[in-house]
Parts: C-alpha cells; sequence; structure tokens
C-alpha cells in the first residue's frame, strides 16, 4: 500500500497517481491533498496523526516549497513503514511515531538530471515510493543521511495549574488544536477554565455546550484544543497557528 | 466493498481509511467528505440518492453533531447492504431506498469506554464497520433497536396545476433541487411556468436556455429543480434549504 | 483501470463510482473533480498534461456544458487508451497525446432513450466506460465518427527574442501557465525577462527568487509559467486565462 499526502490540491495529484500506477500494483490511498499551501509544519502535525492509523505502507508525502533546490530528497524507514519525501522536517514527526528500535534510518534517493525542477512529485518522489514500496528502502542502493532536518513542535509550559503553549494547526472545522497535553484537563471536566483571559466551560463534547457557545476539550490528537459548538473556535478565541495560548484553570 | 461519506472534509477522512485498511482488506470507495457540515438531513437526501448506484457494500456515514453526547451508533441491514453511522436519522432514508422486504433492521454498535469523544468515525465507526463488512451485520453480537431515530423529507402539496413545496438541497453548481416529484412538469415541455411570481422555461436540459438564463428542470434525482443556465439558480431565484417554492403550471 | 475526470465537485461524483462499481471489476482512480465549471478548453489541457503519466486505461472525462443536447457521445481509442466523454473537444488533446499510429479513433456511444437528460454522467458515460473497459472500444458496435469537435490550443508567435502568447490556464496554485514553450528559456536561466513590461527574472525554481518575488519560469508541464514565489502569479501579472503575454528577451 502506498499513502499519498500532498500540498497540491488539484489536479497535480493525479500525475503522482499515474506515475505510481506505471510502476507499481500497489493500492493507492489518499492522506491527503489540501494540507496548508507550503505549511511544512502543519503538514508534519497532521501525518504525526494520521499516518499511524495505516497499517505498514509506503507513505509518499509532498509538500516542498524549496522543489528544485539542492535540498534532499529522503526515503525514510520507519518501524514497519516507510516515508518518501523531501528532507525539510515533513517527515520527521510520522518518522519517529511509526519507528521501532533501530530506526528511523534515514537515506538519500538520488535527484537525477534532467529532472524537471519545478514537479519532483511527479518526476523524483513518485517513482521513489514506488521502488521503495515494491523493493523496500534497504535493498535499494541509497547512501544513509546522517543529518536530515529535523522538526520539533515547541513544548508547552505547565507550572501548577497553568499551561502556557500555542496553537499548532487549525482543522478545517475552526478547531483550534494546541500543543497542551489533554491530560491537564483530567481533574476539571465540568469546571470552568480561563483561556487568554476568557472565562470557558472545559467539556468532553462538543454538543455538552448549547451551539455557538465556547468550549476547551480534548481533540482526537490527545491534545487540548479550542472550540466552539457548530462554529469555528479560531474565529471565536482569535487565534491562529503560532497564537500563545495561556489556559488557567481552578 | 467499503464506501466513506463524511461531512469532516479533510484531512481527518484519512484517519478512517487507516483504520479501515488495518481492519479489513476491502476495497475503500469515497462518497463525499464534503457534505454541508453537520447537516444531517443534506447528508440523508444524498445519500438515498447516490448509494443505490452502488452494488452490495457496507457504507460508513459519519455526520454527527451529537458526537460524544449518549446518541447510539448504528448498523444497519438493508437489502443486500449494511450502513453504519450514528443514530440521528441520517441513515434513515438511504437504508429504506436499500431495504428488501423484510428490512431495514437496524442494531446498536457498543461503545466501549474509554473510545475518544471528540472523533467516532476513527474509534468507533469504523472498525464497526469493518467487522460489518467481513462478518455481516447479523453475525456479530448486537443488540437490535426498535426505535431508530427517523428522518423524512417534507411532502409537498400538489393542488391543479399548482405545487407547493420547499427546497431541499442546493448542489454545488448551485442547483436548487425541491421536493416536488418531477412528473408534475411532465406535460409542460416547453411552457412556461410561474416559480415564487417569476415567469420562468420549462425545459429538459441546462443548455435549452441561454446561458445565465433562469429555468425550471427535473435533475437527475427526479425531482423539480430551480436552476440557470451555466450559473447558480439557488442565487437567482433567492431560495436555500427550507426555502418555501409555489410551482404554477399553465 | 478507469480514472475518473469531471467538473462535478461533490458529491455528484459519486454516482459515477457506484454505476462504476456495479458494472465492472476495473480498478477506479480519480484525476480530478474540480475542474473549472463547464471549462472545456482548461479540461482538455490538464488530460493532456496528466492522462500520459498513466498506464494503458479507460479515461471516463465528464465536463459537459451540452448535457441533454444532441451532442454526440464518444468513446476514443488512442494507442493502449480509451477514452469515454462529450463530443465537445474535450477529450482530443489527450486523445492525440496517447494515440499510436493508427488512431485516436473516434466511435458513438448509441444514447437510449429516456437516459436523464442532466445527468449523462451516471446514466451514459459511467456505464459506457465500464464496458469499453471490459470489452475493448472496438468490440462493441459503436458506429465511427468522421467529424469530432477538435480542440487545439492557440499557437504563440516566437519572433526572434520576443514570444507572443497567451495564458491557457491559471493552477490552484495561482502560476499562469501560457503557451509559449519552455525551450525560448534555454539560453536564459539568470537573466531578466520583460513581460507585458514588467522586468522579471528567469529562474529555474520557485525558490531561487525570495518569497514573494515575481519569476518566469518553466512549469511541469514544459511550458513557460508567470508566477511568484510562495504567491500568486496570476494575481501579480494581473492575468487570467486568455490574457496576452508578450515576453522580450535579452
Amino acid at each position: 500500500m502506498i499513502t499519498l499526502a500532498s500540498d497540491f490540491d488539484s489536479p497535480y495529484p493525479a500525475a503522482m497517481r499515474g506515475v505510481l500506477c506505471a510502476n507499481t500494483d500497489a493500492r493507492l490511498v489518499d492522506v491527503a491533498h489540501d494540507f496548508p499551501r507550503q505549511d511544512v509544519r502543519a503538514a508534519a502535525f497532521w501525518l504525526r496523526e494520521l499516518l499511524p492509523t495505516f497499517p505498514p505502507a509506503t507513505h509518499l508525502v509532498v509538500v516542498d516549497p524549496g522543489v528544485g533546490t539542492d535540498r534532499r530528497a529522503l526515503a525514510v524507514r520507519a518501524g514497519d513503514h516507510a516515508l518518501v519525501g523531501p528532507d525539510n522536517g515533513v517527515l520527521a514527526p510520522a518518522a519517529r511515531a511509526l519507528a521501532s528500535d533501530d530506526d528511523p534510518a534515514y537515506y538519500e534517493i538520488p535527484i537525477s538530471d534532467p529532472a524537471s525542477s519545478t514537479f519532483h512529485g511527479r518526476d523524483v518522489f513518485a517513482p521513489a515510493a514506488a521502488a521503495v514500496h515494491d523493493d523496500g528502502v534497504d535493498a535499494l542502493d541509497y547512501a544513509p543521511v546522517d543529518d536530515p532536518v529535523t522538526l520539533a513542535f515547541p513544548d508547552p509550559t505547565v507550572v501548577d495549574d497553568t499551561a502556557d503553549g500555542e496553537v499548532l494547526v487549525v482543522d478545517g472545522f475552526g478547531n483550534a488544536i494546541t500543543n497542551v497535553p489533554g491530560d491537564v484537563l483530567d481533574e476539571h471536566w465540568g469546571d470552568y477554565a480561563t483561556v487568554n483571559g476568557e472565562r470557558v466551560p472545559v467539556r468532553r463534547t462538543y454538543a455538552a455546550v448549547d451551539p455557538d457557545e465556547w468550549l476547551l476539550t480534548v481533540g482526537s490528537h490527545g491534545n487540548v484544543e479550542l472550540a466552539v459548538n457548530r462554529g469555528r473556535g479560531d474565529d471565536a478565541f482569535g487565534v491562529s497557528p503560532g497564537s500563545h495560548v495561556r489556559i488557567a484553570l481552578p
């Protein structure tokens, strides 16, 4: 199985599907092609959440603002999975999440000249993903990479009943997903918290508050989320990715 | 075969695909993931139109404004098909459309604690759909449900040459799909009707009128549609889902 | 393998998927369903770029502003590929790109009465694509068509160091793709060109200029593109499909 993820929107993913179908019989499953444009951090966050739900697979990821520069192309072995994509950190959090004891192990995919300089998804990464899927990373003669670009999400500061964190991403519902771990709310279900100065109910489900009412909850990713029942938390709380969030619990 | 439908947009459907792939070898086919957010009635309408085009399959449907509340999770046997989703009426019209003589039959999917309270699509419905697909609803030890939440579309009133109905949904082209059955137009192709006071040609095809001209036609679903050739009927007629529509035929 | 392409957006493609699954075991792969609405030329451009990346397949294409009129339905043999869609030119450029010596060969798909007059994608083209895939165009008793609607992209004028062309399509990134062949830039990488009076760097990659800076480059399709690194070329250059573009090279 090969999964596909990109920020290409449409119709460019079709060219990757075509090249994959021309090079392998692997089943193809789309992850998403509308990650925020050229936003390596947002894509890295979602891939870390989503790829571990899959059985062993090769994951083709192309969020690549540096396409055509000398940034490397990577293949990664991570547990029973493999990842293929640019060396800009987008693969790193998912690779760590999927890894077993002796990996993730990074390798450099050679880029032959004259590969297109603007569409490595089609011309470099898709053929490489087909080869990685069919043969395995270890069978290919790729050079090991010791220093892949890393990417880590910022750590929150939790002191007593106050957490200082930031918004990592906003999902399509408008839920503002923070880096604050959900367990800070463990003893506070049913309470009210103060979020950036506003009093907000702490509830397990969106529907536990009335429509258009704000709430603090734990999303499916396990992090604290600023949300509005049937509305947009990002607009209500006035936050976007990178915004500071201070949560004070009673 | 398992079909997937939701109002999740992207990237959350990928988590359902991952869980499905991890639990079954079934073929996956997407129906749509951009149903109007938390709009049970619109999703129910589309599913009733779309699912009968498929061969026997398990249909996973997650439009679920009550996620995490005590609303039940349902599995439904309907003819040679099965459906899996929340007990809020979203499955009902499609289940009736797919049913044979002795069903639809509704069953309750147990929700184990501590299932995530915000993402039952991934944690409850996807694993259940895999089980229903692989084993069949009847082989699973689910308790029968006698009183599923029902959902019916409003009936129009047709008296002589006047039909009073309402807009059920608006499609992506802007066509306003009403609950008025298409056969009211049977003797009137080529005529002009009066729609909410406006004189409108009754035509079989969008292209039978000039670009930007209004028309009354029968959509692929068999209902009367307010449309504009190469334009948006909802904007032109000033209607949205729930709007009253009076059609007077000559 | 059957590929699907349309301007239907969602959820109508699901009805084509359902009909295909009900009529054939072929693998289904989506090309795109968000081609610009009823824009035959844009779809024809993208299909010519995308379909040749696929291995031999049947390509179902429904961009069909004349649905329900007397425009013909076509099946096309083109090399090891087949195409199915309306006779409005949308298939022609891709068919020529896929063709071998003795084709493309065009055939008329009979439209039985009473096919729906508004959704030939579901009622005419999808069943035909299943039949073409399973049996091959030549085995079906379709009448040959000698005069399919043709579609050609305008030729640019290149005289000395000045090219006069036009914008064919704008992609989702905002890159304005012209009809000027990329090789006019061959001797000019690193230079500055004049584009509609503005001085613009000629670079191989978006990232070769600073964010928000304009550039002239060659896209993955091989044509000259007006672009902005991490921004929208169409907005910056003030162009849209059909706009005249004059490129003067030093």
